[in-house]
């Protein structure tokens, strides 16, 4: 597997960007341009990708014949006959070709999976984890031949991985590498990035927070298709994260650390956290917190609450409207904050929206002060955060499809 | 007064890019890129320039022809002696040539200046204004008037003004023209833009958020010196704003509405709010609040209550505590969701500091959920919406010197 460059993970912005234009970076960009657009649009002939792009059909040309050769692009024969000039052949984005390897650290399961350019799962696997409290290095090793495993047989269909990413249930550093804290998982201070490259020689890896992958699926495999480019996703599981997605790009904060939506305080007299803090969303709305004040045993899980809410268990709805009322409130200082297009709900809760959000909508309808965008409910499901790592790859191949160094991509978050 | 052209008010993201790089495109960004590093680390002769931005030496030279042929920069004469090759003179922004004006409608006054490209306030003035639910019509008749004047002024100076922002403290449209709602105006669907581009003819005209002019003030003009690039700045007066800048830009939100901190709810189920909410930051931190709670009448202003804090006045320093209490409440919802570099304190509430923050201080460190930035006081003033407002033109010159349509600069906010 050849190495994706690590990425800078810094936007630059118009104006303030301290390294002129090169024309080596006007090639890699006009090459990722060419490739985006026939993965998204595809197929088109090069005159069509010309006309989208704003480019002569001469430089599409010599663009596409790189691409081609790089074994990036496939042609599919003969396109229109009745154009004017050189018959074009329809260009593609081919079933052989770099892949985007994405894997998923749950509380209760391992899960990796190939994607190829197109956005296509190839290849998945999943196992149950008992992964509450354990030990970082067996759950490490685990996946590392996960990945192994699924790297065979994505190369068994023709794909060539170029880099893994991981989704983690906690607190990631912005080197991508280090878990800070993940605290359903119980660890603290894991170098997983490394522990898992030297399990997997010659493959880069990076690390990630689920609820910031969950939002990249969003973004660019969601209903939006891409059109929706500032929301806000939250991730709502046994923690609840959220992802705040601004002109198309993640909001990663100064230390990696921004979307810890599940401990704004929403009664700040009111539960204790293990965070330290009183009164967090997470007390109110968490899948803890939710089964609680419906009565239900911990080990009874969304499915449960999901069948009794729908047969009009009278406590489960008062949770549920308790839990979409907490979500409510800190919601409403989001919104009022960041005036986002749209509010994504993820997750778990999900499943539960039909119970849950009229009561968030209700308190954001009381306490935004004008007019706010959607509340949606994810349709990326629960394989948000793997599918989101995996994409988080293919994005990099996309953005500098030559592999480069000083690609500024987002591989990964 | 020449125009500036009008911003899309879009970032751009790397590799989700769908123009291509042009020769256009790289000249312009390189004329920006010599001026700018002039206006910040000048003087400096063109071997300087060129070892900052990475240009060759001819490459330099010419861009800085074409600067000076604009009247954009000048040379100092004969740089130092001792360096290899053409000596060098010294090159800089002069003290002639293009400026931006800037405008205040505050509650109690008007404000206009006009800065130079360095940044520099070379013409000013300031008078009384009875805002409260005034009627915009004579408001913006005699804004313009004061423009007039102050653009006369600086063209007496040599200076040549290019446009025009001003600053109000109310919601605006993201058309940079429209004040959407201005509670403590009593303005609502206010076209301020046109109205004053009508009365100062081939004047582009901008309008925008005073709490946000205030962060572009704070991030250009301010203690960093561009350094810090990643913060929320609260503008905390009569009524409480914030502006969140993310890696350098100013995050407007879906509609323009971004930073309505204070209706963040704090206590859900405390206060009425005329927004329509409860329990708002507003009605436990803003001014007339925390006159209220320290047994001050409506007229007795900041100066007042920080006169009796100095002096130990028990129902003062209570009244304070609460304000940064509440404020501290919402923060941690601010800062476990965005994760910012810095918190900094600007406006009116800013001279409150010292009994302020220990309680902000004191809610942060129990309610967020890892170290966080740092909290600081903005040192731009109060003047910080208006000199931020100028600024905001004079970096539309910075991005664009020689003036193109199609800029991608951020004038105005």
């Amino acid at each position: 597997m050849p190495a994706v460059p690590r990425p800078s993970g810094e936007r630059s912005t118009p104006g303030t960007q301290r390294t002129p234009r090169t024309q080596h970076g006007i090639r890699q960009s006009n090459l990722s341009l060419v490739l985006h657009t026939v993965a998204t649009e595809g197929p088109l002939s090069r005159a069509d990708v010309a006309g989208r792009i704003g480019l002569t059909r001469a430089a599409v040309s010599t663009l596409v014949d790189e691409l081609t050769r790089a074994g990036l692009l496939v042609e599919l024969g003969r396109g229109r006959p009745g154009t004017v000039g050189r018959p074009g052949s329809a260009l593609a984005i081919g079933d052989r070709g770099p892949a985007g390897l994405g894997a998923e650290i749950g509380v209760d399961h391992l899960a990796v999976c190939a994607m190829d350019l197109r956005g296509r799962v190839r290849v998945r696997v999943e196992e149950p984890l008992a992964g509450r409290n354990s030990e970082p290095a067996p759950v490490l090793t685990r996946l590392a031949e996960l990945v192994r495993n699924v790297a065979a047989a994505a190369e068994g269909e023709g794909l060539r991985p170029r880099g893994l990413a991981v989704a983690v249930p906690g607190l990631v550093a912005r080197d991508s590498a280090t878990v800070v804290r993940a605290p359903n998982l119980g660890w603290q201070g894991v170098d997983a990035g490394p522990a898992l490259e030297e399990a997997l020689p010659g493959v880069i890896v990076s690390v990630g927070n689920e609820a910031n992958f969950g939002a990249l699926a969003e973004l660019r495999l969601g209903r939006g298709g891409g059109s929706r480019r500032d929301f806000v996703h939250v991730s709502a599981e046994i923690g609840i994260g959220a992802a705040v997605v601004v002109d198309g790009a993640l909001l990663r904060g100064a230390q990696g650390f921004a979307g810890e939506l599940g401990h704004v305080p929403v009664h700040p007299e009111g539960l204790a956290c293990p965070c330290g803090g009183r009164g967090c969303l997470e007390q109110y709305a968490g899948e803890e917190a939710v089964l609680k004040a419906a009565g239900l045993r911990d080990g009874q899980g969304i499915g449960e609450l999901r069948e009794r809410a729908g047969a009009g268990e009278e406590a489960v709805l008062r949770a549920l409207d308790g839990a979409g009322t907490a979500l409510g409130i800190a919601l409403a200082g989001v919104v009022n904050l960041l005036d986002p297009q749209a509010v994504v709900v993820g997750g778990a809760l999900a499943a539960l929206s039909p119970w849950l959000l009229p009561a968030t909508v209700r308190e954001l309808t009381g306490r935004v002060i004008r007019p706010y965008g959607e509340i949606a409910v994810s349709r990326v499901g629960r394989d948000g955060p793997l599918l989101g790592a995996a994409h988080s790859v293919v994005q990099a191949v996309l953005d500098d499809p030559l592999g480069r160094a000083g690609s500024p991509a987002g591989f990964p978050v």
